[in-house]
């Protein structure tokens, strides 16, 4: 096993996931290890990814950390498990000698403090989960920096326990796992990106006026008081998971739709089921899941399906023949106000001439302004390395670069 | 025994109750027999009541219906079982000569006609469950009106449910039952109105622009798609049960309290991991769980419970020393529009002076108008006769009388 040469600078890009079977409760706070298996989709990072420069010299005087510019406390405790992991992973990999500098490595002590600059290119505050994204560019970007490699989703598990899935591109799942240490509750990917090209996810960013209750503290409640969440863990979740990789590997979007749409709504149960109940999805979100069940039985079958995280923002998924008419009924359903931004990013989307019977079939009472703006994008690749120096966030002297 | 001379005209009234562990889901459409036991709270017939005329003659061509006053069909099958049922028991009790007209009763031949009042002292469109009431009102002056007596609920879980529940004042459990015939599927009182005299009971009635899925077709999806419904039946009520009876025989208005939320929460659990998905709190029904929990909070203990049926309408539990700063709170909360109704009904209420400090941690962002009226009740007595023949719904034409 060759040694790389680590690199002093390392800048990498990590994607989004949205989850289809939902991971919700933890059996270890510490080790973030899930009461149940789950799988998601990753989305592609031209729409929505984590850049992050990680920095290692024997100029610095301390670990720093920057997000989105401004510096951050990098002595938060999972962030501090992950550089801890990383560092461990290195030292055992030149052999327990990485703390003497000695050998190939001399400039490049674990011993060395490091910087790392990390930003988003979607707004934090749009409720898109850039935890996962956050943790799994970190984890990969630091492993690239002290030249780790192998199995990498069990540390980025312990920064944010979906971050492991936004270790591989595509369609990902992440095992559960039986053993205490944790060492088995990994991501594993089940298709690639390429699988399914003609799968489309449009995201439907919902003005919210109120921050909901945090994953966390949401998740410790919840498996303390909801009887239902233990039922699905143990008895709902690990069919499911069988099901999901089945209709992934045969792409059957119908079968894919129906399931990621009841997987949602019993994670959603579950949490109403908790002590005091917890509600994430609005008056807002209820009427996307009205509009999307309108659709599809206007056409007789499942042509969209709907998924909700803790929060009120809708994902919705469709297959490429049908965005454009969805992205219309969408547009019509919630008309845009006015506010100077544009109201749809990402993938382009042709203009759709919707037939009166479908417009009659689906959409109700629109409600002007309840959608901030709609975000089209579709499944992506994993974490990778940016090799144009141009694009790092941290310049020689190890500070912020001024964005470009 | 000796058999009563049956009259020829008779008015009962029978309450409403409300279900503190929920029933949701049949497992035998047609003998309405349940999912899961269940248990209620009958509320006082002073505040809500459903009174019933029925009267037999010789000159009544067809058997008749007058809802509210207005005639309607007597043809629904549910209506048409309790007849039957009614008729059949009072065969039965007759030694099967009933049907002669002989012996005592020749004017009372069971082949004479029915004519059936049934009005509500409040509106029906309130959405306070008036089908038990007005099942449990047909069946008991059905059978003063015949002279039959013994064991009804079962013959009233037949018009509607729930309304076996109302046969009986006071605490009522409704037994699931094992037999395909439904013989043991009764109901049951666990103690009567003046075990607890402390208890009050507030309906919030919300202004709801939109009529939700009815209940019947509610549980018919859920009992076919919701994986949580069956699991709660099977796993989670049977407990439920034997803590809330136990917690009601020892008037522990705490742990009643925290049940009756927590088992309220589970039945919209439920109604949400339904496909399509079911929504029965809009967001004032979420504001109102919200406020309580604030007020226990505040109180360090549960002061006030929460429970909803099939509709966003909230029924609140608390003991006769909490309600006065309870309906301030709500009031404050919830600032009554001037539309010239009274805002509060039913039972008196005294004016409270809530501490700065109250008001600051439970009342927040005020929605005016949300909540149309609030009614204050108690547990009351089951169905009773009225001796009185002025009320009666009927005149002496077997026809409705003009409201007084």
């Amino acid at each position: 096993m060759a040694e790389e040469k680590p690199s002093t600078v390392v800048t990498c890009t990590a994607p989004v996931n949205i989850a289809v079977v939902k991971y919700w409760g933890k059996r270890d706070e510490e080790l973030i290890l899930p009461i149940n298996s789950s799988l998601s989709v990753t989305l592609h990072q031209d729409q929505l990814k984590t850049t992050t420069t990680a920095a290692i010299s024997r100029d610095f005087k301390e670990d720093r950390l920057w997000l989105n510019g401004k510096e951050d406390d990098i002595g938060h405790p999972r962030l501090q498990s992950c550089l801890r992991e990383i560092r461990r992973l290195a030292r055992k990999r030149r052999g327990g000698n990485g703390d003497s500098g000695s050998g190939d490595h001399p400039p490049l002590s674990l011993a060395y403090k490091v910087h790392i600059a990390s930003e988003n290119n979607f707004p934090t505050a749009a409720g898109l989960a850039s935890s996962a994204a956050g943790y799994a560019c970190l984890v990969y970007t630091l492993a690239k920096l002290y030249g780790v490699e192998g199995e990498l989703s069990e540390v980025a598990r312990q920064g944010s326990g979906s971050a492991c899935r936004s270790m591989f591109g595509g369609f990902v799942q992440w095992i559960v796992g039986e053993s205490a240490d944790g060492k088995d509750s990994v991501a594993l990917q089940v298709a690639p990106e390429t699988h399914w090209p003609e799968l489309r996810v449009l995201i439907l960013v919902v003005s919210a006026e109120k921050k909901p209750v945090g994953s966390t503290a949401g998740m410790q409640t919840s498996v303390k008081t909801s009887l239902l969440l233990k039922h699905r863990a143990e008895a709902v979740v690990p069919e499911r998971m069988e099901q999901m990789i089945q209709h992934i590997q045969e792409r059957d979007f119908e079968a894919f739709a129906e399931l990621t749409m009841k997987d949602s709504n019993q994670f959603h149960a579950t949490c109403m089921d908790t002590f005091p109940p917890i509600f994430y999805l609005n008056d807002v979100s209820k009427q996307v899941i009205a509009l999307v069940h309108r659709f599809n039985a206007h056409y007789g079958k499942a042509k969209v399906a709907y998924t909700f995280d803790a929060g009120p923002n809708a994902v919705l998924f469709a297959l490429e023949d049908t965005v454009d008419d969805l992205v219309e009924v969408v547009k019509r359903s919630f008309p845009p106000e006015n506010n100077g931004g544009q109201f749809l990013k990402g993938l382009p989307v042709h203009k759709a001439s919707l037939s009166d019977e479908l417009l009659t079939a689906v959409v109700r009472d629109p409600v002007p302004g309840a959608i901030r703006y709609l975000l089209l994008t579709k499944p992506g690749p994993g974490p990778m390395m940016v090799e144009d120096a141009s694009s790092h966030l941290l310049g020689a002297d190890g500070l912020p670069q001024s964005s470009p």
